[in-house]
């Protein structure tokens, strides 16, 4: 169902992690739902959390767990969130992860335990302690797709990417995976997503890293406007290219964040393109505005507006609609008689109007694609933002409807 | 389709002011789409507007002729907004308004015009001046149903409310008719409200007693977020009831105040139960909050969640969503563990877990209901707000996927 999907690609395994997983039968039986992902002695590693005031308990347990060493491990679930769990989720979180670590013969603190699905149900932790061996025993470096399937809750498909890169006549890994389909705004969203790279980086100019480009990827998307208890994005760095530690400000550094930057953005992409009931792949790009502030209320006020999306839906060039979001998002002063919009290369509103010549046809025309760039110009200022989302429609209404049942 | 509407009610025509309506082909043939509201000399008005940055042409004209003196007539269409139109838009407002004039003998500027319907197409002026005279034929004081069934656009019931009170030994009525089924975020919204008394009131009085009751009424409801290009609401004091002007501060003027309140909040409550695909009705009540603006900041994230909105269509007590909601609510240092949730009487969760004792069979039961209270408690402070809004269906997504075709 996800709208032009890229084919899974071809994974550049990363030196220093291997990948296992399990069915632990948390979610639908028959489908794995526990993944097992070991990093080398001596990785680095960042991390971002969901800014949900809910946060959920494997997310307290690994901002502690990351902020007191190196991660060894890293103990994913699918089909309960272990969210609005009180103290009891806090200690079956840490149980898993106890579990894993006598296991491994590693310190508890350095497994990292998260959580995506069925918020408020009481973690089922016999069931994944059980499990745990199995994950074991299947750890491998190549297993980078499985482990994307593995992690899926609504996704219709796994998402990846992976790209290298030469540093110093070294070839340098970046490969990622992410889950997420629905409550998908993440500031961080219910998204998981998981990127390594053999390149050796500080765990300080790490973080920097990561920030920068989940800034530009995860935190540019939206499906429907909700922000996850469990959202977390990791990046770890094994360090074992037999290269020097990157410095930041070198070119070596900038060229790494350019490829983690470009895995992150193909990664965000892939779960707007498998949003919940998504037909429409859709890139808003405002411009003209006085910040970037401005310029991404603009973007999301349209991307979550229920009319917009269902036009979408609808494939209907409604320009009146688009109109009305970019009247409320909250620009001050802003002169209606400066905007125009365009959807595709179609000029269909200037100077706050419908467009000297623009016709229906050709609006419907341009609607008709499944990819769809509306530009916005605000024609005040310099600055710009761009952001993806996906549209409203019967399926997304049924999913979500039928969640629980 | 609407959720447990009320019956239209009598409707207590008021003294001095007389309504007639008319087909003019703007929207589907055979049903009234012109209105007409003929006003006393001597009435006095006030109005709100939208706060959309996109304000519709007879928004602005409106606006300007109530600047400039004493409304006459007030002349209202479905079926076409006249929004995105520009110059041109302007001038056909205006052009409708001097037609009127022209019928009735009054100044230009005493008719204030008002449109509701599809934004960006041309206004059709011949038909809408070609049907004025039908709907001066048909000016009459009990034509308060008529009136609100001619101006509805996906409305599927016409929404009025009506109020006798005792002032110094007078009967004076406060009457009032709104429609509006979605881009329903009244801040003002794509709704349109008009409320009549016979009380005498100074036009000054009367604008800060209409701004106080649409600021609890039609600005705390919320079907979709969305907020219209037209939104308008209109109240007038014809002064025809036998007593002198009344003052802000006595007891008349309070009292005058408490009906027309009610009024906007059963006109608005009217709006929400009839929204676009609503088989809810949901009150949502947020307390302890630091601040009011606090508590309105969480009560919408919860009602125009998409997430809560399906899960409520689907007669699920998906507790996890709600909790969610409030916590990308942008609450300053919430503390979860304070946070209790209530569905009707049932506690579902309290210090941000599951209650004790909280069965999902009492959730059910509860949800099972049309008319449904979601009650939020921060326990951060002292300050509270109400909400009103609708789920989201199957028959909303039909409804804005099909809207132009």
């Amino acid at each position: 169902m996800a709208v032009n999907p890229a084919p899974l690609p071809d994974f550049y395994p990363v030196p220093g992690v291997r990948l296992g997983t399990a069915d632990a039968a948390i979610k639908k039986p028959g489908s794995d739902d526990l993944v097992v992902i070991e990093l080398a002695e001596g990785s680095a590693a960042g991390a971002v959390f969901t800014r949900n005031a809910f946060r959920a308990a494997p997310v307290l347990v690994a901002e502690q767990a990351l902020a007191a060493g190196r991660p060894r491990y890293l103990l994913i679930n699918t089909g309960n969130a272990n969210a609005g769990t009180g103290e009891q989720g806090l200690a079956d979180a840490r149980s898993t992860c106890a579990a894993l670590a006598d296991l491994t013969g590693v310190d508890a603190r350095a497994v990292l335990p998260f959580s995506t699905g069925v918020i408020g149900e009481p973690l089922p932790v016999a069931r994944i302690e059980a499990a745990l061996a199995e994950a074991l025993s299947d750890l491998k470096p190549d297993n980078w797709a499985r482990a994307a399937a593995g992690i899926m809750t609504t996704d219709t498909r796994p998402k990846a990417a992976s790209r290298q890169l030469d540093i110093g006549g070294h070839t340098v890994t970046v490969t990622g995976m992410a889950k997420g389909a629905g409550m998908i705004k993440p500031d961080m969203a219910t998204m998981l997503a998981y990127v390594a790279t053999d390149a050796p980086v500080a765990a300080t100019g790490l973080q920097n890293l990561l920030s920068d480009a989940v800034e530009r990827s995860f935190n540019r998307i939206s499906v429907d406007g909700d922000t996850s208890t469990n959202d977390a994005c990791m990046l770890v760095a094994t360090g074992q290219a037999p290269l020097e530690p990157l410095q930041p400000g070198t070119d070596a550094f900038n060229d790494l964040a350019e490829a983690l930057t470009a895995v992150c953005i193909e990664l965000a992409q892939g779960l707007v393109r498998d949003g919940e009931g998504a037909s429409k792949f859709v890139t808003l790009a405002v411009g003209g505005a006085r910040d970037e502030a401005e310029a991404l209320r603009v973007a999301y006020t349209i991307a979550e507006s229920p009319l917009v999306k269902t036009a979408l839906f609808a494939s209907d060039p409604n320009w009146g609609r688009l109109l009305a979001a970019i009247g409320r998002a909250g620009v001050p002063e802003l002169d209606v008689e400066r905007v125009s919009i365009r959807l595709n290369d179609v000029l269909i509103a200037e100077r706050g109007c419908r467009a000297a010549g623009y016709t229906e046809a050709q609006g419907a025309a341009a609607m008709a694609a499944e990819d769809i760039t509306i530009a916005v110009e605000l024609d005040r200022g310099d600055s710009a933002a761009t952001v993806w989302t996906s549209d409203l429609s019967h399926e997304y209404v049924r999913i979500n409807a039928e969640y629980r049942t």
